[in-house]
């Protein structure tokens, strides 16, 4: 795509016809002021193409995260079919409790219970093994509580921002906690962004020659953890620029708003507030998953834009 | 750019005016004949642009590397400026003899040695302070033998190639055992290739808030080697796709080299060999560095194209 055809000012366009799942508001304006500015050639704010960085992260800003991370999902899944050759996990928890459909129970280990299906269910086959089994899944899975194909789960409002962004030059990355090899599978498909521009958490990978040919295997040991302070070390060592606009909606991205924000020119550091009980969910500072406690007072201190999902969104899902 | 424009069939330009400083040979035919095929619509090779992976190593494949690889230069060159901080160097090996000029003696301790002093003098500061560095050193270096500036060590012909390749709509990478941080501060200049498309070795690094203000700091600590089965490890990483064609020099491309040509369709494997004594350098089998032993090998075994220097490139550097 030609950057140069869509050099006009934002502000010629008329702003509804942009990105019209946005409702007017302040959000939207933030938004759209920044493009306009950092894409104006020889205004003072101008960034070259080549520097237009944007990161996104991707559970609770890009697609849902409740009742749990769709990540999950698909582990319990993967320990219900592997269940078969694990006999032993019946007696185990937490397979035990995921067997038993008792999701509550599984997770009340916390984190580590959670890292411990992970590492046994996506680990110990071949990265082509397992995007095809990821592929299978996100091809039927639908959401336990709302019967949406879980790829449908996605924020129609997030989408028309990624191709705004993308039709002004922008490099639109994801830089999630989530599997960098889960959400690669899909991203192309469901949000636009292609393989190499997708950053994540990983388990170790090895590459090996099995009857002569060459395999990358999974290994049930943890790599790197994409979350947090891990955010702007992914974002160094994937992309090697600093962002010059991000996108998050917990205390997970704070870090990747943090360095996003202190670079030199003008920046856009953004959270999205899940304020829709009704048409979503609503929660923040003592959410199990998403907790946007610090994220919130720090992006009130130092001016971020804070997005009123409720309020700035007038349609939610795709 | 659109890669629509340039969809005419390769045989149709003068493969003359394509590529000059390849001599008309089978490595030129069989590069050419490559990207002819898979560019080809509606060919039983169309491979789509979005999959048109292209990775090239670094040292001995698009810059020389004798009589030792140039980011070695640049460490030797950081010991000397750090030594007033550090008087013990006088008493240290191999930082003694890297003072005294003796490069010989400094890296008689091998790999270990070299690894000793690019630790040292590539960590301890933030990723912007090395990124400085490199830009102050790449700048004025000149090569130790020829006097010629570093960055014009660069083999034209791969210049040429990479931009033929990128004109047929490949996206070239750099995986390399250089470090990545190093290579990225001239990647985009010397090679036209971004900083998010260079893949290479690293030291831990770590974020912090100093003062309130976010920095990257470089540890003093191995992270990922970029070498043998470390390079499609880095692939996997970084691009998540397998790549259609690779170019190295030695056997550390070998593994890269094997995942690429695993691949489905049709692949490309390329060797440069160093054959030119008077114009470069030539050696393979028994080189201290860039070694091309099993590699050379296993090129001939299953046909993979060995780029004769001496023969097959009437001009050398840029
Ligand atoms: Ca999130
Ligand atoms: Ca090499």
């Amino acid at each position: 795509m030609s950057v140069k055809a869509e050099q006009r000012s934002v502000s010629e366009v008329s702003v509804i016809q942009i990105m019209p799942s946005w409702s007017s508001g302040p959000s939207k304006t933030a938004i759209l002021t920044f493009i306009d500015e950092v894409c104006k050639e020889g205004g003072e704010s101008y960034v070259r193409p080549e520097d237009r960085i944007a990161v996104f992260d991707n559970d609770g800003t890009l697609w849902a995260e409740q009742p749990i991370y769709f990540q999950a999902l698909y582990a319990f899944d993967r320990v219900k079919e592997m269940a078969p050759q694990h006999p032993e996990w019946k007696e185990r928890e937490p397979f035990r409790s995921v067997l038993a459909g008792d999701l509550k129970k599984a997770l009340s280990g916390g984190e580590k219970s959670l890292l411990e299906i992970v590492k046994v269910t996506h680990s110990g086959m071949t990265t082509e093994e397992f995007a095809a089994s990821v592929r299978k899944w996100i091809d039927s899975a639908k959401h336990p509580q709302t019967g949406v194909p879980i790829k449908e789960m996605v924020y129609q409002p997030m989408l028309e921002l990624l191709d705004t962004m993308r039709k002004w030059g922008f490099k639109t990355y994801i830089v999630s906690g989530g599997g960098i090899d889960f959400m690669r599978v899909f991203s192309e498909e469901v949000y636009g962004i292609p393989p190499e521009q997708v950053i994540g958490s990983s388990v170790e990978v090895k590459f090996e020659l099995r009857d002569g040919v060459p395999v990358i295997v999974r290994e049930p040991k943890v790599g790197f953890i994409d979350d947090k302070e891990g955010k702007p070390v992914g974002i160094h060592t994937h992309i090697g620029k600093r962002p010059i606009a991000a996108f998050g909606n917990s205390d997970g991205d704070l870090q990747m708003l943090q360095w996003t924000a202190a670079g030199d020119g003008k920046r856009l550091c953004v959270y999205i507030h899940h304020t829709d009980a009704e048409r979503e969910w609503a929660y923040d500072r003592d959410s199990h998953i998403g907790k946007l406690d610090k994220g919130l007072d720090e992006a009130k201190a130092k001016g971020w834009t804070v997005v009123d999902m409720k309020e700035e969104w007038n349609k939610i899902f795709k």
